[in-house]
């Protein structure tokens, strides 16, 4: 198993915090956002005398209030339609285990989210990326590289929407083009959608469960944990209208014998936020991207495309290396007794060599830390020794 | 993948309820025992305002306290040497993933906890039984049995004690063959000791943590399910003292980020479980046992060894197909209105045709709910079509 790309710097964050240093986070999606009233009091009002098992499926009250909740964004889905896991990651592992074989291929466009890698390895499958270029911002890449990437052992097609890291939200157009590939050559197509509700400037999602004719192929990746900022939760979901699909993914459930039970609860519970939750966390986020994204890009040699989804962004730097940039702001820098601690975007690629420059941000912290992470880094551009020439939006990586 | 043993027969038990038979539930380990009060507590006043992810290997506080009880109950490990799962599921799982290889091996005697199966099947491995018997209460097999079956491709040997389903508590002795054994042949030996605090008569569980001379071959499995009623917190551990094994699995767990919050912090909050909880619940179970093993014993033909541990017994009864009676139980007969719905065994074991008189049976109902069980069974023994000549202690299966 490789290190999460997210973790590889920890221990050198930890000794800028022990030697005095403020260190702005900006390397995990952990938001800052409370978790939704509704969901706390849910856990505080528990009145249950045993924690006891629920089905392996999640609670039936829980899928029936969750398939209303997609009828209510027009994904047509039953109760039964549904399996609830421990976080998207198990909704993924099982989708996995149920539709391939040890030695088989998914591919991926990278970069992607580095667990991808992990659930793939424990699975015993093969990663085949498909790359994306952050000049294009990370537009789905041409079909002809899909194609080229097809083999027998190719079982699905995995994509994330909108994007970590890229934050990229893929039009109706691109997804028509991903089902046009799936259907042709018989694949199963997964997509994360857990960052629906994180969509800007008035862009829609476009859930792959809306796609015609691969009714079959779909499976769709879900989870509460950024929806309703609570992570530590560990609810997600696993969607199919392939019954076949369901009922083998529902033994590998039976196997774990069911989702945790309080935290069910709470996810359950979740489902009656306002919709003003949103509007805020929203307009918030807003805020913090545009804080973020301008911010690098004002800051000359750094390129960040605007994503319109998501709380990530991969953004490119006039240095040598971002890996080792990224742990000299820890090591070596402070402006004003602080610094920024950023992912190397390196090890969310697949292949070898790429994303060098680049950085993946989380713009979870709140809009005062984030204007000083972006002074931070205009600061440490100016001083870092490995920082090469201009990396402008008209250079390739 | 297999189905469950434990819920082959679920439809045929809907169906009984459905048409108004009271059904006695003795086929799954979902104890009616209450979850401890210092548990729930935690859970109603839990003050976050974000449900976070935990640290990957759980919180570093709830780790502590747990090393601490361990050192209470004799077994020297330290934080560092834990990780935190989701569920004693997951902490198996993350073994196989840590020490096997797709196609590797691994031994469990048999009857064995059917799930194991599962956990062995997503991480690509075989599953090699060696029988124990019921003739001899599933004491170990000799060590001669499992010599016969290792091969360059066996990783590791895994046991569950006291056992499920079995309920059979390993002795100190024969620990000590399977430690010889271990060392022998360089395995890992994977034991699953949920059950640790049920133990009967005074019996003592003994550890593998305890074996001298493979301290870097022991796996620990626990969890918090059964210790303290709560099957739904989700919450269990892996241990090791193998730094190697440890830093293998938590990059596992760092790709799943966390076990559950919420639950975890129950489950730290039950270890300040007092003693009496224990007492007062091991006197439960033992006149549970009583009821349940002697009310068997009592029925003319049915031979269940008493077990000194957890809260299952495998016994043999006199009938054409177990499977078959545990169906027509609930399809075709009631006695006084009831009926009762056990686990065909013959799903505990690996070996096919093995096990086919036998049920597994979980005394975790109530008293006078047990009792009536047994007298039901009894009665279904006059009239079950099926019945044959007695199957006793000095048959053979």
């Amino acid at each position: 198993m490789p290190e999460s790309p997210i973790r590889k710097l920890v221990p050198y964050a930890e000794k800028a915090k022990a030697s005095g240093k403020v260190v702005y986070h900006l390397n995990i999606g952990q938001p800052d956002i409370e978790t939704p009233e509704v969901a706390l009091n849910a856990i505080r009002n528990m009145d249950r005398k045993v924690i006891e098992y629920s089905h392996s499926a999640g609670f039936e009250s829980y899928r029936k209030k969750l398939a209303a909740y997609y009828k209510s964004i027009h994904i047509d889905v039953e109760a039964e339609d549904i399996i609830i896991t421990t976080g998207g990651s198990e909704a993924l592992t099982f989708g996995f285990l149920t539709t391939c074989n040890p030695d088989d291929e998914v591919i991926i466009p990278e970069p992607f989210y580095a667990n991808y890698n992990g659930f793939a390895v424990a699975a015993g499958l093969n990663v085949v990326p498909v790359t994306a270029n952050i000049e294009d911002g990370f537009a789905l890449p041409p079909v002809e590289e899909f194609e080229k990437k097809i083999t027998s052992k190719t079982k699905a097609i995995v994509i994330c929407n909108p994007g970590n890291p890229t934050g990229y939200l893929y039009s109706k157009e691109e997804l028509e083009k991903l089902r046009d590939i799936v259907k042709k050559h018989d694949l199963f197509l997964f997509a994360d959608e857990v960052y629906r509700e994180f969509c800007y400037d008035g862009a829609q999602p476009f859930s792959v469960m809306n796609l015609e004719g691969i009714d079959q192929n779909v499976i769709l990746i879900d989870s509460v944990s950024k929806r309703y900022s609570m992570c530590g939760a560990r609810i997600g979901c696993l969607i199919s209208r392939n019954k076949e699909v369901m009922s083998s993914a529902l033994k590998f459930g039976q196997a774990r014998l069911s989702p945790p039970t309080v935290d069910q609860i709470a996810a359950e519970a979740a489902l009656d936020t306002p919709a003003s939750y949103f509007d805020d966390v929203v307009s918030e986020y807003v805020e913090r991207r545009n804080i973020m994204v301008d911010g690098l890009n004002s800051i000359p040699g750094v390129f960040c495309p605007k994503p319109s989804g998501a709380f990530y962004c991969v953004a490119k730097f006039p240095v040598d290396n971002a890996e080792r940039f990224c742990q000299w702001l820890l090591e070596d820098f402070e402006f004003e007794g602080a610094t920024v601690m950023m992912a190397p975007a390196n090890g969310f690629y697949s292949t070898k060599g790429l994303g060098e420059q680049e950085v993946r941000i989380a713009y979870v912290l709140n809009q005062d830390s984030l204007k000083k992470a972006v002074k931070c880094l205009e600061e440490a551009l100016k001083v870092y020794p490995g920082r090469t020439v201009e990396s402008s939006k008209v250079m390739s990586a």
